[in-house]
């Protein structure tokens, strides 16, 4: 929360106690020794990095449909069962199934000197292949998607470069991100109306480096679907400073994707029954699918394991809530949220007792706090809460956001709840090869999982449920 | 700041505006567009990682009296130079003279079936040499330096490992090193007043692997000097678990590391002279020297890189403040203190005119804001400026501390800060060969800088001079 906000927040509480009540507030004060046992548990016992290792190993790459997905649902239901949680169960959802292939080839053609020279790329998620044998075409480059539609017939039988980048002087990258991502999921759709045969862009990311970043890409009804694939930051800069110094660049294109039939997924779930009103549901959870590359260990198998180890700290401390926390590890979260939807189409009748969601899907680095789309009433408590996490730097809590997973359930009045821990390293291995346990502090994603604990914990054990959001 | 103090500050501001006069906060608020402009020109723009990357290359171990030390300062000279600086100069000053040997061994002789295995250590900084060929002798294990006496004679002629740890379960582990390190830096005279011939140590890490880490050593008149050396946690703990298990357990130990005579070392400065009141000064600085191992990467080249960068980025923006802003690259922190002591004494005459010292020295990761032992009127104003600060995550303000160099300042009222990045990875490569380069986040390290910047900035042209603290 910005502290000008927290000043106006403060000022109203003690000089208009007509303005809410009180009590919430002294309610939620006296959590602060429990909190303080959960955060020091979360340091020296904690136990999200070890169960991290153990997914990494067992299934590091789990894109939807693919066996490391079915190992991975494997290992969610046993390491379940090994937390003796509550009513565990898997729920079946159809799910896309692209696969990447062996065959991912980018050479320079021109200019004559780089000729053959490897170009780093990954195909987009959903991308089509190339023609069998690969296509070779000169570049021309676009800043950003907006510049597409200009280019006419100018870029006719070529190949486009989406060269946007993310706004480096944005102090969070997630908001550069949001900025740019659209030439990623849309830079083939714009390339195709204007007769691109590919499309390459320009990795979502602050770092230049030569590591490409995948991600999810999307086609429309009654538009061409080409090839489109991420490049890496250093190589899109370097193929538009040849062209904007008049050099001709022309590229070898091949990539062997496909998609096969829709198949099924499972969001894997079990909980810690609440004590006295079990009826009433917290869900806490990440997505256990991850892209093909790397080991998923930030996006998001490490917020998968902060969810499982939030119950495991409340059990081990013996803080059994009045209210049930139901842990959700959604599947298929990048390319389609069918286990996002599919939660909510199976639990339609349980909607208006589902109390929050609290989704861990932004890296698991060193905690800040909270984002929420709360009520003014809700977030009073939620601030309230939050104070007491203070002492673990991350007594932070702002407006907005929670996460894609648990986004469907917002029109269903659900406050969603988004943990943030610090994000300044993210999106450096997003999507990419180096998204490997060894960039996890476990220090930090331990300290995470007792932070989200906290938060569960208290607003799963006061006397009074937290106010829904109005429907929209 | 705790929230709770920070709710106290704000009512009493709020309320009692007699208190104190609005005019310092109000003019502060004046600055948070230039604030803006600093913080997205860092992310933008900034260069604390690209003259780390220099500094590392060109001078990675730079302990005082080294080859490395001694480049470190012909780098600073220059790269002041190439910024521009006003005033640059080497201020000499005496510091020891401590060498590593290339004959470091550490080796199990029984139990026998672990007989040769080489157990990771790196000798502590100041300490003796064990006698040629070394010694071999049995371990005897304490939790900590203070259950070193009751030892008592069954510790003569052997050899102590101090298997003390830093508290896992407190949020900020400087508060555990602070509280633990004792044993590395008193624990060879604790182990020699039982007689023991040599003292292992327990690094000073929470993570459990096979670094070890140094730091220096002291010894005590009277009291015989034995060598000592830090052995990685993986191996403390191992050899603590067969002692505990009834198991003898007996090692050689070998290292050639010597003491020279004390020889010369340099502070570096440069300033950015004040634009109407130039005698009064702000110091913002790190220190130059590093450990004799990995490249000194986070301790401290990167806190030398963020003053320099701070005072780069307010000149490449033309924000020349009222007063002098004075970078200080101190000599020989590690192991000896004798650039910030020196400094003081050459600068006696200037002390009642220093304003305000900020040091770099906690690592440089994450920004989250600043300690400072500041007189209450004085941190009113820095916590003014804090807020501005907010947005880039750094917003926080607490109680104590400011760093090891500028200490000496403290007892001429000098208002201390430190610069506080987050801390949870700080202590996994503190004084290791794995304190390099890659370690550190260029937007972290960027944004650091910047967010110095701001409040050097911004303390250097408040229309008032910062009041000093009361001499002690």
């Amino acid at each position: 929360m910005p502290r000008s906000a927290l000043v106006v927040a403060l000022l109203l509480t003690s000089l208009c106690p007509a303005a809410r009540s009180a009590e919430p507030a002294d309610e939620v004060a006296t959590y602060q020794e429990a909190v303080d046992r959960i955060l020091a548990a979360s340091l020296r016992d904690g136990r999200a990095y070890e169960m991290l290792a153990e997914l990494c190993d067992v299934a590091p790459r789990r894109l939807a449909g693919s066996p490391g997905a079915a190992a991975a649902v494997e290992w969610a239901r046993h390491t379940m069962q090994q937390l003796e949680l509550d009513d565990i169960r898997l729920q079946e959802v159809t799910v896309p199934h692209w696969v990447r292939s062996d065959v991912e080839v980018l050479r320079y053609a021109e200019p004559l000197e780089r000729a053959g020279d490897a170009i780093p790329m990954l195909a987009l998620g959903g991308s089509v292949a190339t023609p069998p044998g690969g296509v070779t075409a000169e570049v021309v480059v676009v800043g950003g998607i907006d510049e597409i539609a200009a280019l006419g017939e100018t870029a006719r039988g070529k190949i486009v470069l989406l060269n946007g980048r993310m706004d480096p002087g944005l102090v969070n990258p997630f908001s550069a991100y949001s900025q740019a991502v659209s030439q990623r999921s849309r830079g083939a759709v714009e390339a195709a109306k204007v007769g691109a045969v590919a499309a390459l862009v320009r990795s979502m990311t602050n770092a230049m480096d030569d590591t490409p970043h995948t991600g999810a890409t999307r086609y429309a009804d009654g538009v061409p679907r080409i090839p489109t694939a991420a490049i890496s930051t250093n190589a899109a800069a370097e193929i538009a400073a040849l062209v904007a110094s008049g050099r001709r660049v022309t590229v070898h294109f091949e990539q062997q994707c496909r998609t096969l039939p829709d198949t099924e997924g499972h969001n894997v779930i079990g909980e810690l029954r609440g004590r006295s009103s079990p009826e009433e549901v917290l869900v806490v959870g990440g997505h256990l699918d991850a892209w093909d590359v790397g080991q998923g260990a930030h996006d998001d198998g490490g917020g998968c394991c902060q969810a499982l180890e939030a119950v495991r700290l409340l059990k081990s401390l013996d803080l059994i809530p009045r209210r049930t926390i139901r842990v959700v590890l959604f599947a298929n979260e990048e390319n389609g949220l069918a286990g996002g939807k599919g939660y909510l189409e199976g639990h339609l009748d349980q909607m208006d007792r589902h109390v929050m969601a609290l989704e861990s899907d932004s890296g698991v680095y060193t905690p800040r706090g909270f984002r929420t789309n709360a009520n003014p009433e809700a977030f009073a408590v939620l601030e309230s809460i939050s104070a007491l996490l203070d002492s673990a730097g991350a007594g932070q809590l702002t407006q907005g956001g929670g996460g894609a997973d648990i986004g469907p359930m917002r029109s269903h009045g659900v406050v969603q709840v988004g943990y943030q821990p610090d994000p300044q390293r993210y999106f450096d291995l997003h999507h990419t090869h180096e998204d490997t346990l060894d960039k996890v502090s476990p220090r930090e994603i331990n300290l995470g999982a007792g932070v989200m604990a906290a938060l569960l914990y208290v607003v799963a054990d006061l006397e009074q449920t937290l106010p829904r959001n109005p429907a929209p």
